[in-house]
């Protein structure tokens, strides 16, 4: 936030900042989805909606998983962003005191959806030999009495890594072995370069589910994602629903129903392709000038690179870089406690000339250091 | 709920059913605000914005509120509704453990979001001798050493009525003298009939005053809400809300902007009198068939009436209406423990000729028990 914070700050005085520190994609969104958007307000959509969502977006949500794995419409629950839909999920897992274990670095606000259960986040270190996800063994290892469920999240933010469709069986299985339960951020799901990706809805139908239209389909701004949850939770997810946001938004749900139709898939597969093209310049661009980047990141948009070459204090790192080549990042210390002060952030949400523009200044910068 | 899932079903039967149950305006949003947000999709804002709000919406909401009152900016939040609201101001206030006192019958998710953060929900009973509003000496008599906070709701969801300026003043001062604060759910301003309403920022800086777009200016869909804070509390409002929501819908907030100029403001003023042409054709004709309506709500779109007369069971009384005659209204049950059985609440969010239709089938069904 110091970061950002700043780079208003630079930009207010004239200075050129180049923004990789973002977390969301800086495409529009599709123009067809806001044509729907539009629709849906002129023709009268801004009242109410059921708590889990309109029938329409919750099956076409519902179609967008293979067959073999594809859920019921009642267990999809639309939501205020992937924020509500974690907000749901934790509200019906935890109680005070059951502690929940995640992969550090991970997204930050998943802790605090723990705490405000009354749970307690447990972070287990991960590094580049598990791709910086947990395994089923590191779960297995860190696994108390009062552990209630694990965070999964691939493509994972800040790392950009996937955990492999065998892994994620085996996780999934432990985990309802040691009988827990599993709930899986698929948020950037769409996002991934020459792997496939797996719903963990494939290993089984005793998972949370988290998804977005934010990321893939660039309508951060709509505020609007869903959750799929196990049958057994479905009641108690749609009375904490009701209970903690009442509704959706009602034209974001009408628009999101028109993201989910061939047009806009088609030009968000072409959005994909200019994310591959910018993560296959900026990775190995970045290890040329010094950063240490161990596993190629295989989705989202984001580099999580090692600085220790360059510094002991990945916060001091950031706002210098900031200060002295205009390119703002984000400290590790935003993504949690294990190595946070020998790694940053770089996302990717920018364009390609942009990226190169900021990989000079960089060069720059760490040559005179 | 019971009695909405029978009034779909009737519905989906061919039942002609009245809604007097619901809990939103009957009127569309404001053309000039439909129009507002179709400019801001259309010219891209549908990004996250700032956790808070846009600065345009918050001064707009600032600038809403008499000179003498008037909040700075920063103490303006932008929430995804008064949902929102509630969740940031009982989040920065409430620890595990921590009573809030809460006038019953009152809006039932206010106990829940306080449950969320592991507090305790106090409902004292009300009843028409203080216009079903909390006052200083029910506060003082009720307060104990786990005490934290007492929310006020004026007008009140269920029984429209309003807490008068001068018991407001007592109010808060009482609290401020007992060490806690006043969180004032401001949502159905606007909505008043015969008297003046005075927010509670007129007595003290150091109150969180709740409010929403949703009913006066009938953008419920929107999700679109406010809160203001005591300045001690801006901080950690702050990172509440980054954390919990992220941002509050963009295309909403610039919506929003457009509801707070002159032409929209008329129109919920004509919408105003309508409503106040409803009550005052309601209130009679349900005390002339036998309904207790011993104080004349001033506000809101709400009458909660006492059935002793006909029944002593209020779900099962309407659930019996609406199989009988096809008017669903609300039992007491979903606002409170307190003589619920006894009580149920017509909502006058339909147009008046509905009203009449239904006081008509009402009379039959009367006369018929």
């Amino acid at each position: 936030m110091e970061v950002l914070a700043k780079a208003y700050r630079m930009e207010a005085e004239g200075r050129d900042v180049i923004h990789l520190e973002v977390g969301e994609p800086d495409f529009e969104s599709p123009v067809e989805v806001v044509n729907a958007g539009c629709k849906a307000l002129t023709s009268g959509r801004t009242k109410y909606t059921p708590a889990l969502g309109i029938q329409s977006l919750r099956q076409a949500i519902a179609d967008t998983y293979p067959k073999a794995c594809k859920p019921e419409i009642e267990r999809v629950a639309v939501t205020p962003g992937s924020s509500g839909a974690l907000m749901l999920a934790f509200g019906v897992l935890i109680d005070a005191g059951d502690e929940v274990l995640l992969a550090d670095p991970g997204y930050p606000c998943n802790s605090n959806f723990i705490r405000l259960y009354g749970g307690e986040p447990k972070l287990v270190p991960v590094d580049a030999s598990s791709n910086y996800q947990l395994t089923a063994d590191l779960i297995r290892r860190n696994w108390t009495s009062k552990t209630q469920a694990v965070l999964i999240a691939s493509p994972s933010n800040p790392t950009g890594t996937i955990i492999s469709p065998s892994e994620m069986t085996a996780v999934v299985n432990t985990v309802e072995e040691l009988g827990g339960v599993c709930i899986v951020d698929e948020i950037y799901h769409g996002l991934t370069y020459d792997v496939e990706i797996r719903t963990a809805l494939h290993d089984s139908d005793n998972v949370f589910i988290i998804n977005s239209f934010s990321k893939y389909f660039g309508m951060t701004g709509w505020r609007i994602g869903w959750l799929v949850s196990p049958d057994t939770y479905v009641d108690e997810v749609n009375k904490f629903a009701q209970n903690l946001y009442i509704s959706t938004s009602a034209p974001a749900q009408y628009a999101a129903v028109s993201a989910l139709t061939e047009p806009v898939l088609a030009e968000c597969e072409r959005r994909r392709l200019m994310f591959k093209e910018r993560r296959d310049y900026l990775v190995p661009a970045l290890r040329d000038i010094g950063f240490d980047i161990p596993v190629i990141p295989q989705g989202a948009f984001y580099v999580y690179a090692g600085i220790s070459e360059f510094s002991q204090d990945s916060e001091k790192f950031a706002l210098d870089v900031l200060e002295q080549t205009g390119v703002a990042i984000t400290p590790g210390r935003d993504f949690g406690n294990y190595r946070h002060l020998h790694h940053v952030r770089f996302s990717y949400a920018n364009t390609l000339e942009r990226l190169q523009t900021a990989v000079s200044r960089l060069e720059s910068y760490i040559e005179n250091i």
